[in-house]
């Protein structure tokens, strides 16, 4: 048993206390029985079965695992911050479910997206009641935090839809600019980790600059992540990495390598999509013009920027050296992660 | 210029006031003000486009029209519950959007659905915004008051989701009863007035009993509304109504009416479908099966009972003569409406 309350630091005369605790796994634990304990209306069954099916598919849980991290960071049982918790996750599988809608893309987590397994409306409505029941479970906690709470969680849901118009927007411009392609992730990616890491500082308390430390540590860790997926999609290990290798190549998305490659070798880049190839062939070929670029190195390069300036971000909150090597481990490993 | 905060009932010694003031115009004018000072980022234009559309596009703003009047009738100045009133009409707003959507709908108000003039994606990206938008303009409130607020209007609007559901899922039984039919018009429809009704009620500091007499005021006036609706897609005017009439029939909808033909004469009704008639001719016959069992008539009984019962819990709201009168106008309204 979990005291209800800590008041870190005063228990950490154990030293053991925080390497046993300060684990991803110790928080996704937690997210996994605050999700499993969701308690749905037994009908309209039409309605919650997508949900639960959601939610239940699995996925990394790196939001809310940021949120407990954080309110633990701060001296802040995460039991506390747990309905937060599902509340942001709640709210990543809405976009998730929507984005599948508007993408039509037929598969997410190795499963039929729900407007396959069900139908388009369905995905809609059960989309939004995710929405709203994100929102109760953000607005679920002490009366005095609650405008700040819901005020972080509302802008942030606003940003997001925005990096999202702008990422369809993307799909038919051809002129995209990296730093525009890094403002789209920045909102559709960084500041929902963003705001996972700055409510949970919010939740136990944290100073102002404290909080927004954290909040720029998750935004980094936001832009080091979503660069490292788009380099996965194209140079990933087919086996570990869950969806096909190329996709993004095949759809022609202004990803940071396509639009760099586009800067410069529109020419080679050209060619080769007017020879309307094999989906395998093409490729084969855009990978070799982004290998001609250095483009591979190149987006490490950028990822490891990313994620030495979200540790730094870190020395501006005040948290103990445990905390401190959890969210830098956590950092280093997007770098490295292969799926 | 309105004083910036009413104390009702003491400033009633003008014995125009009221009257002057208790009228759906002087609400409705305040709303169309709160609506047009809506300020929407400048980009992404196309996630902001259409909401702007889709608000700006009319339509009776029934919903902020009685939180407003609820809010005054407790003394509350309706500036003052201006950004609730804007946040349940951007809320109706939205499950208008995503309802077009699901129902593959074409017009709307005399207008192209956001999903014609735009496309499907951004129709269910900008009401997803309208959502979240919705909920800042609920929590735009006294801090003492946002707990409350909020929980009432997301369990609103879980419960419309949940009437939505109910309502898709009819379209594909045919045993749908009676009560089934009242209880899901009254999760897709009334509680959305009722729930009008009550944030205003809250919002002046109305005490429990008040506020829930409100409530159900709403949730009758929502019934009666539904029904008339109902009625009128069949009954209706054309030239008044706004859309075609007979659209129920033809979609062979379960509304009241055809509930109660199926139950009371469904050899007569099944023969007709049987037929494949154009629509002209299934609208014709399916009324002449209406008429014979006098459900014109029974609908408008209904209508009046429900409204009747309105009325009569405005009697446990502790509100003056003069607001009574104008609650009691407009629930009038709605058995008499033909549009």
């Amino acid at each position: 048993m979990r005291p209800v309350k800590l008041a870190f630091p005063l228990l950490c005369d154990d030293s053991n206390y925080f390497s046993l605790m300060f684990t991803t796994d110790y928080f996704a634990e937690i997210i996994e029985r605050g999700i499993s304990d969701i308690v749905y209306p037994a009908k309209p069954a039409g309605l919650f079965a997508p949900i639960r099916y959601t939610l239940e598919g699995g996925g990394k849980r790196l939001r809310p695992v940021l949120l407990l991290a954080s309110a633990e960071a701060f001296g802040c049982n995460p039991e506390v911050a747990l309905p937060q918790a599902v509340g942001i996750e709640m709210f990543h599988n809405f976009t998730l479910l929507h984005d599948d809608v508007m993408d039509n893309a037929d598969v997410r987590r190795g499963r039929p997206t729900v407007h396959r397994r069900w139908n388009s409306s369905t995905a809609i409505l059960s989309g939004d009641a995710m929405l709203t029941m994100a929102t109760q479970f953000m607005a679920d906690c002490d009366k005095s935090l609650m405008p700040d709470v819901m005020a972080m969680f509302n802008k942030t849901a606003m940003e997001i839809y925005m990096g999202q118009q702008y990422d369809m927007d993307f799909e038919h411009r051809d002129d995209v600019t990296v730093d525009e392609y890094l403002e789209m992730i920045r909102l559709k990616t960084s500041v929902l980790l963003a705001c996972a890491c700055r409510i949970g500082a919010m939740l136990a308390g944290a100073d102002e600059k404290s909080a927004d430390a954290m909040y720029r540590y998750g935004e980094l860790l936001g832009l080091a992540f979503q660069l490292q997926d788009d380099y996965l999609d194209t140079y990933g290990d087919p086996a570990l990495f869950g969806k096909e290798i190329g996709g993004d190549i095949i759809n022609e998305k202004k990803t940071w390598l396509w639009i760099n490659a586009m800067a410069e070798a529109r020419e080679r880049m050209e060619k080769i999509l007017d020879r309307k190839l094999t989906d395998y062939l093409k490729v084969k070929e855009i990978k070799e013009v982004y290998d001609s670029l250095d483009l591979p190195a190149r987006s490490h390069e950028l990822i490891t920027r990313y994620t030495d300036m979200a540790i730094n971000a870190l020395s501006e909150a005040g948290i103990p050296a445990e905390a401190r090597a959890f969210f830098t481990s956590l950092a280093g490993k997007s770098v490295s992660r292969s799926h």
